[in-house]
């Protein structure tokens, strides 16, 4: 087959990830390897940049900025939420061809595989050759095909080390604590919250992931279990629960200050659960005051630099040179995904190519083996799934605490 | 002088911080040093536990373990948030003597101090001699005396990282954002968003302290001209925002879902402040649907395991180690403050004792020169305070950005 010779595109896409740019990283030192592609340009801002024809130049990058880039939170081109129109496909052809673009690498996640898979099919009536490929990036880790995603291990370990220190500091001042944790379908976030634990008291002690329906009555009920077995209690909660209904949680009418409905994605849904904790102790458990606190964890998330598993940005990194690798190697186009090999001591991954319609608009939720059947934890199949992606957690110490005899009466 | 021989007990006070543990492991290992200490205990949640009689040998563990303590977050003996009446600090002197008690290390900020003063007033009248020290820790950085504060610089490094993440986040995808940070009355920790920024264009563009009146109407003209300037805007604004009439900024009537005044403490502030900003934008401005959000940071700020600054943590020793010194040495009893010694490369301290009455209750906020004159920002002498404490920072990579020329027309 001859080769396929022009320039690459590169854009990111959505919600940005800690280690998205090792993907465009590495995309742009793979690219350098192989005689097809003569140049890489970045696309400001996703399919927005290629639409207004503002690119810059990325094969006139220094390696050590693309070194400092890599390891840099956020999207380095910058990124959009915009699905294109049938139209605007269209004109990013026109652009395509007029820059001798053959090589299409977009970042991003489901929605990021609908825009590409929307120019591919464009593409194939077109007598233009074009490779498109998807590179999958998403701190939720719901993306079909693939066994996980890039960007969920570094932020399932800041979700891990959030809860432990979290949970350190309930057992410092005991109380109860909500914690609200990225993730509207999916629960592969929030069920990270457990991955910290080292001791059977060590929260969170209830964790809720929108694959299953949320009660207040039972979470309050749970709480309250746990508060007598414990004097405290941690849950990690999803902004993504929904009642049976399949409505929010917080919503039913609860208004902001300008009339607006409330959204989870704000610090409502925390301060709502943790509302109902503490008028639940005053009026049925009967303790005045109970010390309640919701924390909603934001951005940090997706954002928080100087602490991504090792393996998610390698990965990452992996994830964008196997793209560069299968365009050129003539794979006229798709999603790169992960196939897992062995585990433990022994894990690896194995990129391979998935059709772009595979992975397009769908959404992957955990599956029911990750979940207890109470609905309110966790299980070990996942902890054994999750912790070969997040990387080596600290490890919390604890005192022996031995008793010394009372020497005071009464 | 006759050596003072006899035991000593340990408490942490207030709320803990990432190396409140360092400073009671500074404390038993610098003990066992010297023949006048017999053996360490631990109060269990702080003066709680000696007023319970709740003790436990701290003599007795291992040094690996007290390694993995002093590395973890929360307090390890469990704190409290109590004032001890004049009664309970009588029986807690009852307690002293049962246990041949000569030592008393206390761990914590401003409060805890007023409860060493308390006890130290008590034990002048009593022919019981008693040395008590007050440990200093606390995130919020504001004791009296001392240069600074074991706790701040962790709690520090932790909100710039954060602010740098997100700073990363909203260049990606522009918008507005909104940070609330910890620090009721000083704003030290509020302050610390800024020490990430490299350059000029770098987030946050806003920070607001309780030292100066906040005005929502002055915060959204801020606003505009920022985003007027970048396309978007990243405000970082302390939780203690009061009005020119010492109000709290989000109270004014809102009400959570059971008719409670919201606090600050919850996710509601930034809420609010976020909603001010859709709103200005949408009515004063003219751009519909901005992208604004709020995150409220809570307890991650003082938990987060595993960023510690190597500079606080061995300052948070350093002070467990000196309290040690000074009462074997003789001293009466104080509080432990800081002396800083040369800055940048050179940059030190030396341990001193100030009284307890100096720095019992009272609060130190920011010097006038840390604030710049708008009041919406910090200046570069706080920048020099601050660094040596927080550590180094991760360094930020930036894309050149080589335009690339249109070959589009229109």
């Amino acid at each position: 087959m001859a080769e396929l010779k022009g320039n690459a595109i590169v854009g990111q896409s959505g919600g940005p990830t800690v280690v998205i740019n090792e993907s465009l990283v590495g995309i742009v030192q793979e690219a350098k390897k192989h005689s097809g592609i003569v140049k890489v340009y970045g696309a400001r801002y996703g399919v927005k940049g290629i639409l207004e024809d503002d690119l810059v130049d990325l094969s006139r990058e220094g390696v050590r900025t693309l070194k400092q880039v890599a390891r840099t939170p956020g999207a380095a081109l910058g990124s959009v939420r915009k699905k294109p129109t049938e139209e605007e496909c269209r004109k990013m052809f026109s652009v395509f061809k007029a820059h001798d673009v053959r090589y299409f690498f977009y970042i991003g996640g489901n929605d990021s595989a609908e825009s590409a898979s929307t120019i591919n099919d464009l593409a194939q009536g077109q007598d233009y050759e074009l490779r498109i490929f998807h590179v999958p990036k998403t701190i939720d880790n719901d993306l079909q095909v693939t066994d996980h995603c890039p960007g969920y291990g570094s932020a399932a370990r800041f979700v891990a080390m959030a809860l432990m220190g979290d949970d350190a500091d309930n057992r410092s001042i005991p109380g109860i604590k909500v914690d609200v944790i990225m993730g509207r379908s999916a629960g592969f976030l929030t069920a990270a919250a457990s991955l910290g634990r080292q001791s059977e008291d060590d929260g969170p002690h209830l964790v809720y992931v929108p694959e299953r329906p949320f009660s207040v009555e039972r979470f309050l009920g749970d709480v309250t279990k746990v508060y007598q077995r414990l004097g405290r209690c941690v849950a990690a909660v999803s902004e993504g629960i929904e009642t049976a209904e399949g409505e929010p949680v917080y919503s039913s009418g609860e208004k902001d200050v300008f009339g607006n409905v409330q959204l989870s994605g704000s610090g409502a849904l925390g301060d709502f659960l943790a509302g109902h904790v503490k008028k639940h102790f005053a009026d049925v458990v009967g303790v005045e005051n109970m010390r309640v606190r919701g924390d909603t964890f934001g951005y940090l998330q997706r954002s928080f630099p100087g602490i991504a598993s090792e393996t998610d940005a390698r990965e990452a990194r992996l994830a964008g040179e196997a793209a560069v690798k299968f365009a050129v190697g003539g794979d006229g186009g798709g999603s790169v995904a992960f196939r897992r090999l062995g585990d433990g001591d022994s894990y690896g991954v194995e990129p391979f190519v998935t059709g772009l319609s595979s992975v397009a608009r769908k959404t992957k939720c955990m599956p029911d083996e990750f979940i207890n059947s109470e609905g309110n934890d966790i299980t070990e199949a996942f902890r054994c799934y999750a912790l070969p992606l997040t990387g080596k957690l600290p490890v919390a110490g604890r005192l022996k605490m031995k008793k010394v005899r009372r020497a005071v009466k009464g």
